[in-house]
Protein backbone atom coordinates (compact mmCIF):
# COMPACT_ATOMS: atom_id res chain seq x y z
CA UNK A 1 0.00 0.00 0.00
CA UNK A 2 1.33 3.43 -0.86
CA UNK A 3 1.17 5.92 2.51
CA UNK A 4 -1.81 7.31 0.73
CA UNK A 5 -4.45 4.92 1.26
CA UNK A 6 -4.96 3.36 4.29
CA UNK A 7 -7.87 0.73 6.12
CA UNK A 8 -9.64 1.28 9.19
CA UNK A 9 -12.38 0.34 11.11
CA UNK A 10 -15.50 2.51 10.54
CA UNK A 11 -16.40 5.17 12.88
CA UNK A 12 -19.70 6.99 13.92
CA UNK A 13 -18.56 10.23 11.27
CA UNK A 14 -18.20 7.71 8.42
CA UNK A 15 -21.52 6.64 8.09
CA UNK A 16 -23.33 9.10 5.41
CA UNK A 17 -20.21 8.06 3.39
CA UNK A 18 -20.57 4.70 3.63
CA UNK A 19 -24.40 4.71 3.21
CA UNK A 20 -23.58 6.99 -0.40
CA UNK A 21 -21.31 4.19 -1.28
CA UNK A 22 -23.65 1.31 -0.42
CA UNK A 23 -25.91 3.37 -3.00
CA UNK A 24 -23.49 2.87 -5.16
CA UNK A 25 -22.69 -0.68 -4.92
CA UNK A 26 -26.80 -1.06 -5.41
CA UNK A 27 -26.51 1.01 -8.75
CA UNK A 28 -24.14 -1.61 -10.05
CA UNK A 29 -25.17 -4.34 -8.87
CA UNK A 30 -28.87 -3.22 -11.34
CA UNK A 31 -30.58 -3.11 -7.68
CA UNK A 32 -30.84 0.48 -6.44
CA UNK A 33 -34.35 0.52 -6.35
CA UNK A 34 -34.37 -2.34 -4.24
CA UNK A 35 -32.44 -0.18 -1.32
CA UNK A 36 -35.23 0.58 1.41
CA UNK A 37 -32.36 1.63 4.39
CA UNK A 38 -31.92 5.14 5.40
CA UNK A 39 -28.20 6.17 6.94
CA UNK A 40 -30.15 6.23 10.63
CA UNK A 41 -30.54 2.92 10.01
CA UNK A 42 -27.11 2.32 9.04
CA UNK A 43 -25.79 4.12 12.13
CA UNK A 44 -28.20 2.39 14.30
CA UNK A 45 -26.56 -1.05 13.10
CA UNK A 46 -23.41 0.61 13.29
CA UNK A 47 -22.92 2.13 16.34
CA UNK A 48 -26.15 1.49 18.27
CA UNK A 49 -25.94 -0.76 21.59
CA UNK A 50 -24.38 -4.32 21.34
CA UNK A 51 -23.69 -3.67 17.46
CA UNK A 52 -24.37 -6.71 15.54
CA UNK A 53 -22.82 -5.21 12.32
CA UNK A 54 -19.32 -3.74 11.70
CA UNK A 55 -17.59 -2.07 8.99
CA UNK A 56 -13.91 -0.96 8.01
CA UNK A 57 -13.24 1.70 5.16
CA UNK A 58 -10.72 2.51 3.31
CA UNK A 59 -9.35 6.01 2.59
CA UNK A 60 -6.95 7.57 -0.19
CA UNK A 61 -5.79 10.91 0.42
CA UNK A 62 -8.14 11.24 3.36
CA UNK A 63 -11.22 10.36 1.49
CA UNK A 64 -12.98 7.16 2.71
CA UNK A 65 -13.73 5.68 -0.97
CA UNK A 66 -14.68 2.06 -0.18
CA UNK A 67 -15.75 0.19 2.85
CA UNK A 68 -16.47 -3.86 3.95
CA UNK A 69 -19.56 -4.34 5.92
CA UNK A 70 -19.95 -7.69 7.99
CA UNK A 71 -21.41 -9.12 10.52
CA UNK A 72 -20.37 -12.63 12.43
CA UNK A 73 -21.40 -15.95 11.16
CA UNK A 74 -21.16 -19.34 13.16
CA UNK A 75 -20.31 -22.69 12.22
CA UNK A 76 -21.75 -25.74 13.97
CA UNK A 77 -18.87 -27.64 11.81
CA UNK A 78 -15.76 -25.60 12.78
CA UNK A 79 -17.49 -24.86 16.45
CA UNK A 80 -16.03 -21.60 15.98
CA UNK A 81 -17.34 -17.76 14.38
CA UNK A 82 -16.59 -16.54 11.26
CA UNK A 83 -16.87 -13.29 9.07
CA UNK A 84 -19.38 -12.57 6.80
CA UNK A 85 -18.56 -10.44 4.34
CA UNK A 86 -22.31 -8.58 3.55
CA UNK A 87 -20.58 -5.94 0.91
CA UNK A 88 -17.35 -4.88 -0.07
CA UNK A 89 -16.87 -1.76 -2.36
CA UNK A 90 -14.64 0.43 -3.80
CA UNK A 91 -15.35 3.52 -6.00
CA UNK A 92 -14.53 2.58 -9.74
CA UNK A 93 -12.27 5.42 -9.78
CA UNK A 94 -9.99 4.03 -7.14
CA UNK A 95 -10.12 0.43 -7.97
CA UNK A 96 -6.71 -0.71 -9.25
CA UNK A 97 -4.73 0.81 -6.12
CA UNK A 98 -5.28 -2.34 -3.98
CA UNK A 99 -7.92 -1.02 -1.67
CA UNK A 100 -10.21 -3.97 -2.78
CA UNK A 101 -7.50 -6.45 -1.71
CA UNK A 102 -6.50 -4.10 1.52
CA UNK A 103 -10.01 -4.50 2.61
CA UNK A 104 -10.31 -8.12 2.59
CA UNK A 105 -6.85 -8.38 3.92
CA UNK A 106 -8.03 -6.90 7.03
CA UNK A 107 -10.88 -8.65 7.42
CA UNK A 108 -8.50 -12.17 6.64
CA UNK A 109 -6.06 -11.00 9.62
CA UNK A 110 -9.30 -9.99 12.16
CA UNK A 111 -10.28 -13.65 11.51
CA UNK A 112 -7.11 -15.28 12.13
CA UNK A 113 -6.52 -13.12 15.33
CA UNK A 114 -9.71 -14.26 16.62
CA UNK A 115 -9.49 -17.98 15.65
CA UNK A 116 -12.72 -17.65 13.15
CA UNK A 117 -12.64 -20.50 10.81
CA UNK A 118 -14.23 -18.60 7.54
CA UNK A 119 -14.40 -15.72 5.81
CA UNK A 120 -17.73 -15.33 3.13
CA UNK A 121 -19.28 -13.32 1.00
CA UNK A 122 -21.57 -13.91 -2.01
CA UNK A 123 -20.82 -12.86 -5.26
CA UNK A 124 -23.40 -12.11 -8.48
CA UNK A 125 -22.58 -14.80 -11.34
CA UNK A 126 -21.95 -12.46 -13.83
CA UNK A 127 -19.53 -10.46 -11.65
CA UNK A 128 -16.38 -11.77 -13.19
CA UNK A 129 -14.08 -9.61 -12.54
CA UNK A 130 -14.91 -9.56 -8.95
CA UNK A 131 -14.85 -13.97 -9.28
CA UNK A 132 -11.37 -13.92 -11.21
CA UNK A 133 -10.32 -11.28 -7.87
CA UNK A 134 -11.21 -13.99 -5.30
CA UNK A 135 -10.36 -17.19 -6.88
CA UNK A 136 -7.44 -15.53 -7.20
CA UNK A 137 -6.96 -15.30 -3.32
CA UNK A 138 -7.76 -18.55 -3.07
CA UNK A 139 -11.47 -18.55 -2.14
CA UNK A 140 -13.62 -21.64 -3.27
CA UNK A 141 -17.09 -21.04 -4.74
CA UNK A 142 -19.82 -23.35 -2.86
CA UNK A 143 -21.26 -24.21 -6.31
CA UNK A 144 -23.27 -27.27 -4.04
CA UNK A 145 -25.85 -24.48 -2.02
CA UNK A 146 -28.25 -22.27 -3.07
CA UNK A 147 -29.12 -19.82 -0.51
CA UNK A 148 -32.67 -19.73 -0.08
CA UNK A 149 -34.42 -16.40 1.07
CA UNK A 150 -38.25 -15.73 3.18
CA UNK A 151 -38.97 -12.26 2.42
CA UNK A 152 -41.50 -10.33 2.82
CA UNK A 153 -45.36 -11.35 2.45
CA UNK A 154 -43.92 -14.73 2.52
CA UNK A 155 -42.10 -14.31 5.97
CA UNK A 156 -45.39 -12.65 7.54
CA UNK A 157 -47.69 -15.85 6.11
CA UNK A 158 -44.89 -18.60 7.51
CA UNK A 159 -44.73 -16.43 11.01
CA UNK A 160 -48.93 -16.66 11.33
CA UNK A 161 -48.01 -20.28 10.26
CA UNK A 162 -48.09 -20.90 14.24
CA UNK A 163 -51.48 -20.80 14.72
CA UNK A 164 -52.60 -23.31 11.86
CA UNK A 165 -51.71 -27.25 12.42
CA UNK A 166 -48.66 -28.11 11.23
CA UNK A 167 -48.60 -31.67 11.38
CA UNK A 168 -50.67 -31.73 8.41
CA UNK A 169 -48.03 -30.18 6.61
CA UNK A 170 -45.28 -32.57 6.82
CA UNK A 171 -41.57 -31.51 6.97
CA UNK B 1 -49.25 -29.01 16.48
CA UNK B 2 -50.33 -32.32 18.33
CA UNK B 3 -49.50 -31.30 22.22
CA UNK B 4 -47.18 -33.93 22.80
CA UNK B 5 -45.15 -31.52 20.18
CA UNK B 6 -43.04 -28.30 20.75
CA UNK B 7 -40.60 -25.66 19.50
CA UNK B 8 -38.74 -23.79 22.75
CA UNK B 9 -35.34 -21.76 22.62
CA UNK B 10 -32.46 -24.16 23.72
CA UNK B 11 -31.42 -24.34 27.39
CA UNK B 12 -27.70 -25.06 28.29
CA UNK B 13 -28.68 -28.94 28.99
CA UNK B 14 -29.66 -29.32 25.93
CA UNK B 15 -26.01 -28.84 24.12
CA UNK B 16 -25.04 -32.68 23.92
CA UNK B 17 -28.21 -33.52 22.11
CA UNK B 18 -28.07 -30.38 19.97
CA UNK B 19 -24.58 -31.48 18.96
CA UNK B 20 -25.17 -35.18 18.59
CA UNK B 21 -27.93 -34.12 15.79
CA UNK B 22 -25.34 -32.04 14.22
CA UNK B 23 -23.51 -34.69 13.94
CA UNK B 24 -26.84 -36.68 12.60
CA UNK B 25 -26.78 -33.48 9.68
CA UNK B 26 -23.55 -33.44 8.49
CA UNK B 27 -24.27 -37.02 8.30
CA UNK B 28 -26.87 -36.94 6.25
CA UNK B 29 -24.94 -33.92 4.30
CA UNK B 30 -22.31 -36.39 3.24
CA UNK B 31 -20.09 -34.50 5.51
CA UNK B 32 -19.47 -35.85 8.64
CA UNK B 33 -15.89 -36.27 8.35
CA UNK B 34 -15.50 -31.92 7.98
CA UNK B 35 -17.06 -31.38 11.38
CA UNK B 36 -14.31 -30.36 13.63
CA UNK B 37 -16.19 -29.10 16.97
CA UNK B 38 -16.82 -30.01 19.93
CA UNK B 39 -19.50 -29.85 22.58
CA UNK B 40 -17.75 -27.66 24.62
CA UNK B 41 -17.37 -25.01 21.61
CA UNK B 42 -20.96 -24.84 20.96
CA UNK B 43 -22.04 -24.28 24.64
CA UNK B 44 -19.52 -21.19 24.39
CA UNK B 45 -20.95 -20.02 21.61
CA UNK B 46 -24.52 -20.57 22.53
CA UNK B 47 -24.37 -19.71 26.42
CA UNK B 48 -21.21 -17.69 26.70
CA UNK B 49 -20.92 -14.30 27.17
CA UNK B 50 -22.57 -12.24 24.73
CA UNK B 51 -23.18 -14.87 22.39
CA UNK B 52 -24.26 -14.04 18.73
CA UNK B 53 -25.10 -17.90 17.85
CA UNK B 54 -28.78 -18.91 19.00
CA UNK B 55 -31.06 -22.21 18.95
CA UNK B 56 -34.28 -23.18 19.08
CA UNK B 57 -35.33 -27.04 19.70
CA UNK B 58 -37.95 -29.07 18.85
CA UNK B 59 -39.08 -31.42 21.30
CA UNK B 60 -41.15 -34.96 21.01
CA UNK B 61 -42.79 -36.41 23.93
CA UNK B 62 -39.86 -34.56 25.97
CA UNK B 63 -37.39 -35.43 23.89
CA UNK B 64 -35.34 -33.29 21.57
CA UNK B 65 -34.97 -34.58 18.27
CA UNK B 66 -34.95 -31.71 16.30
CA UNK B 67 -33.20 -27.99 16.21
CA UNK B 68 -32.55 -25.09 14.86
CA UNK B 69 -29.29 -22.87 14.72
CA UNK B 70 -28.87 -19.52 13.75
CA UNK B 71 -27.01 -16.15 13.77
CA UNK B 72 -28.31 -12.03 12.86
CA UNK B 73 -27.39 -11.19 9.65
CA UNK B 74 -27.48 -7.68 8.68
CA UNK B 75 -28.97 -6.32 5.22
CA UNK B 76 -27.29 -2.75 3.84
CA UNK B 77 -30.59 -2.85 1.56
CA UNK B 78 -32.58 -3.16 4.09
CA UNK B 79 -31.43 -1.43 7.04
CA UNK B 80 -32.69 -3.69 9.46
CA UNK B 81 -30.89 -7.42 10.82
CA UNK B 82 -32.19 -10.91 9.39
CA UNK B 83 -31.95 -14.39 10.76
CA UNK B 84 -29.38 -16.78 8.83
CA UNK B 85 -30.48 -20.42 9.32
CA UNK B 86 -27.55 -22.25 9.70
CA UNK B 87 -28.63 -25.39 10.42
CA UNK B 88 -31.90 -27.08 10.73
CA UNK B 89 -32.89 -30.81 11.24
CA UNK B 90 -35.46 -33.37 12.34
CA UNK B 91 -34.12 -36.36 13.20
CA UNK B 92 -35.43 -39.29 10.19
CA UNK B 93 -38.02 -40.89 12.47
CA UNK B 94 -39.64 -37.55 13.96
CA UNK B 95 -40.21 -36.03 9.76
CA UNK B 96 -44.01 -35.96 8.70
CA UNK B 97 -44.90 -34.26 12.22
CA UNK B 98 -44.83 -30.70 11.24
CA UNK B 99 -41.65 -30.24 13.40
CA UNK B 100 -39.32 -29.14 10.86
CA UNK B 101 -42.08 -26.48 9.88
CA UNK B 102 -42.67 -25.49 13.88
CA UNK B 103 -39.03 -24.63 13.77
CA UNK B 104 -39.35 -22.29 10.99
CA UNK B 105 -42.35 -20.81 12.02
CA UNK B 106 -40.88 -19.95 15.16
CA UNK B 107 -37.71 -18.49 13.21
CA UNK B 108 -40.52 -16.50 11.10
CA UNK B 109 -42.73 -15.31 14.12
CA UNK B 110 -39.65 -14.32 15.91
CA UNK B 111 -38.14 -12.29 12.51
CA UNK B 112 -41.31 -10.59 12.13
CA UNK B 113 -41.82 -10.08 16.11
CA UNK B 114 -37.90 -7.72 15.85
CA UNK B 115 -38.75 -6.16 12.40
CA UNK B 116 -36.30 -8.53 10.52
CA UNK B 117 -36.91 -8.09 6.90
CA UNK B 118 -35.10 -12.06 6.20
CA UNK B 119 -34.73 -15.63 7.01
CA UNK B 120 -32.08 -17.31 4.91
CA UNK B 121 -30.33 -20.44 4.82
CA UNK B 122 -28.55 -22.40 2.32
CA UNK B 123 -29.78 -25.84 0.84
CA UNK B 124 -27.61 -28.01 -0.32
CA UNK B 125 -28.77 -28.31 -4.29
CA UNK B 126 -29.46 -32.31 -4.15
CA UNK B 127 -31.61 -32.31 -1.54
CA UNK B 128 -35.18 -32.03 -3.80
CA UNK B 129 -37.53 -32.98 -0.69
CA UNK B 130 -36.04 -29.84 1.35
CA UNK B 131 -36.35 -27.60 -1.88
CA UNK B 132 -39.86 -28.86 -2.19
CA UNK B 133 -40.82 -27.75 1.35
CA UNK B 134 -38.87 -24.36 1.31
CA UNK B 135 -40.61 -23.22 -2.10
CA UNK B 136 -43.86 -24.55 -0.83
CA UNK B 137 -43.48 -21.63 2.29
CA UNK B 138 -42.53 -19.02 -0.19
CA UNK B 139 -39.12 -19.06 -0.17
CA UNK B 140 -36.90 -17.83 -2.71
CA UNK B 141 -33.82 -19.36 -4.47
CA UNK B 142 -30.65 -16.69 -4.90
CA UNK B 143 -30.13 -18.31 -7.90
CA UNK B 144 -27.88 -15.29 -9.25
CA UNK B 145 -25.69 -15.65 -6.39
CA UNK B 146 -22.67 -18.08 -5.26
CA UNK B 147 -20.95 -17.73 -1.79
CA UNK B 148 -17.37 -18.07 -2.00
CA UNK B 149 -15.36 -18.86 1.03
CA UNK B 150 -11.60 -18.28 2.09
CA UNK B 151 -10.49 -20.61 4.90
CA UNK B 152 -7.74 -22.98 5.71
CA UNK B 153 -4.27 -22.09 4.30
CA UNK B 154 -5.73 -19.66 2.13
CA UNK B 155 -7.59 -17.61 4.97
CA UNK B 156 -4.36 -17.33 6.59
CA UNK B 157 -2.27 -16.26 2.99
CA UNK B 158 -4.23 -13.53 2.63
CA UNK B 159 -4.01 -12.52 6.38
CA UNK B 160 -0.63 -11.86 5.74
CA UNK B 161 -1.23 -10.34 2.91
CA UNK B 162 -1.15 -6.83 4.91
CA UNK B 163 2.75 -6.97 5.12
CA UNK B 164 3.56 -6.96 1.50
CA UNK B 165 2.44 -4.75 -0.77
CA UNK B 166 -1.34 -4.84 -2.37
CA UNK B 167 -1.35 -1.60 -4.98
CA UNK B 168 0.70 -4.23 -7.14
CA UNK B 169 -2.04 -6.95 -7.11
CA UNK B 170 -5.01 -4.66 -8.31
CA UNK B 171 -8.48 -4.25 -7.30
Amino acid sequence: MSSATAVRPAEEFDVDRIYRLIIDLATYERAADQVRSTPDQLRAALFGPQPAAYALVAESAGEVVGFALYFRSYSTWEGVHGIYLEDLYVAPEHRGSGLGKALLVALAELAVQRGYARLEWAVLDWNEPAIRFYRGLGAVPMEEWTVFRLAGPALGQVALGSASDGSATGR
